[in-house]
């Protein structure tokens, strides 16, 4: 099994890559290739625009590589999503893909290629309190198809999609919007005021493409910034709140979230 | 000429309020009448949903009230825009409607259902530096349509739509869309950073309704805090890039921003 790290948003830290080398050499199941993209640094992002999309494109199209593991989040494989999925080789979709947070923008737009695709822990998700556990749920759903790595809620006899909620709410309309029907979406976020926790859910909750969903299932949202005056109301009461007055049904809590805990969620079972 | 002043996001600070009605009381050209709901509070609102929605809808109903000026933005009115549209009596078609920010949702609901709408100050940008020019020029447009108060670089002939951009954002695919077709589309932002102008530009001109637009014009994108590292690019580059991307004509800057200097676009010159 070799496993290609490739960064489509932003700088990896070379300690993570470091770690997680030394995690996966002591399992001894798979062999990392991580790309030296990774480590480029332009602005905010891990090198320019053609250089991340021509590192992923590098990575898809070698058949020696067994599945593409994103490096981490941050912004930006927006930028590059819809170019990557376009004219793929075939070893790209004979290809395993994961990650969460921004590379939700390249789920979304594999997943509408119908490549393989799971929202799960990163490479950089090793420097978490933790980290050693989201490395190696990862590694277990990537090599060994780990029963026990997926999110403990999903009905493994039809799709899910899973996304943190602000690149959701930032991808409906585009060319990258998935299609929801039947399916349960769940959701997850990070760092986000109550306010726009609540605007991004009124935003796709008001999108007739997601209510056609099964179900919305709430993640955990972290690390919310203090808001004043208080904000009057908490996340899961805000996430119930737009389901019932948009008629979508909720779904229950989901164990994804950006922390070590985070489970994977693969799209589409019949593409495992 | 009577003006109602209401709050459908967030609380009107008691000040701003005073200083606005001194003003339009030295100027003795209007009525100022500032509904009792601009000063509650509930949590983030100025009141909850129904007290919010029930004094924008007296106020709509009134037949001896001339025109309804949004207290400030915040955040809240998405959440009561849709039903503020419903059913309306004729007295609220005979009326203009002032906003901007926040209010946006509601100028986008309005201008739907073919009321009268424009972008401009609200009461209470008077706490700003230079707050009176804008106050100002918001009554000037409200009580005698002074040219002079309208964004400089308005074609009169045709349509126009300004939206703050994390709005504009957060209303696409939503029923309060508007039709951009052959619209200049003018977008302000404030306090969101690059990677989030970059984001939502992302968002907005891979919108095939947006796309419709004629062009884009860009206001003030101010108060933008540090990204660590720099983001490699500023708004202006932002903007003028994902028009570029998407096709989408760069029709230069634009007279609007959370700023004193901020001028009024209504949305429809035959409803003016």
């Amino acid at each position: 099994m070799r496993i290609a790290v490739v960064a489509p948003s932003c700088t990896l830290h070379r300690d993570a890559a470091d770690e997680v080398a030394a995690i996966v050499a002591a399992r001894g199941d798979a062999e990392l290739v991580v790309h030296p993209q990774c480590f480029a640094s332009t602005g905010h992002f891990a090198g320019p625009d053609i250089q991340r999309l021509a590192a992923l494109r590098e990575a898809m199209a070698d058949p020696s590589i067994d599945a593409i593991w994103f490096a981490r989040g941050g912004y930006g494989s927006n930028r590059i999503a819809e170019a990557a999925a376009l004219d793929l080789p075939d070893a790209a979709r004979a290809k395993h893909y994961l990650g969460y947070s921004d590379a939700g923008f390249l789920l979304a737009a594999f997943d509408r290629a119908g490549l393989s695709v799971a929202h799960g822990p990163m490479v950089q998700d090793v420097l978490r309190s933790g980290g050693r556990d989201a490395v190696d749920r990862a590694l277990n759903w990537l090599v060994r198809r780990d029963a026990a790595a997926l999110e403990p809620g999903l009905d493994r006899t039809k799709r899910a999609l899973a996304f943190n909620l602000t690149v959701l709410s930032s991808l409906l309309g585009t060319a990258l919007e998935p299609d929801f029907s039947d399916t349960d979406l769940l959701i997850e976020d990070v760092a986000e005021h109550e306010y726009r926790i609540d605007r991004a859910m009124f935003h796709i909750t008001q999108s007739a493409a997601v209510r056609r969903c099964a179900a919305i299932r709430m993640g955990r949202m972290s690390d919310i910034p203090e808001n004043e005056p208080g904000f009057g109301s908490d996340a899961e009461a805000i996430v119930r709140d737009w389901c019932a007055r948009s008629g979508i049904a909720f779904g229950g809590p989901a164990d994804i979230g950006h922390d070590s805990a985070n489970r994977v969620v693969p799209f589409d079972p019949e593409r495992d």
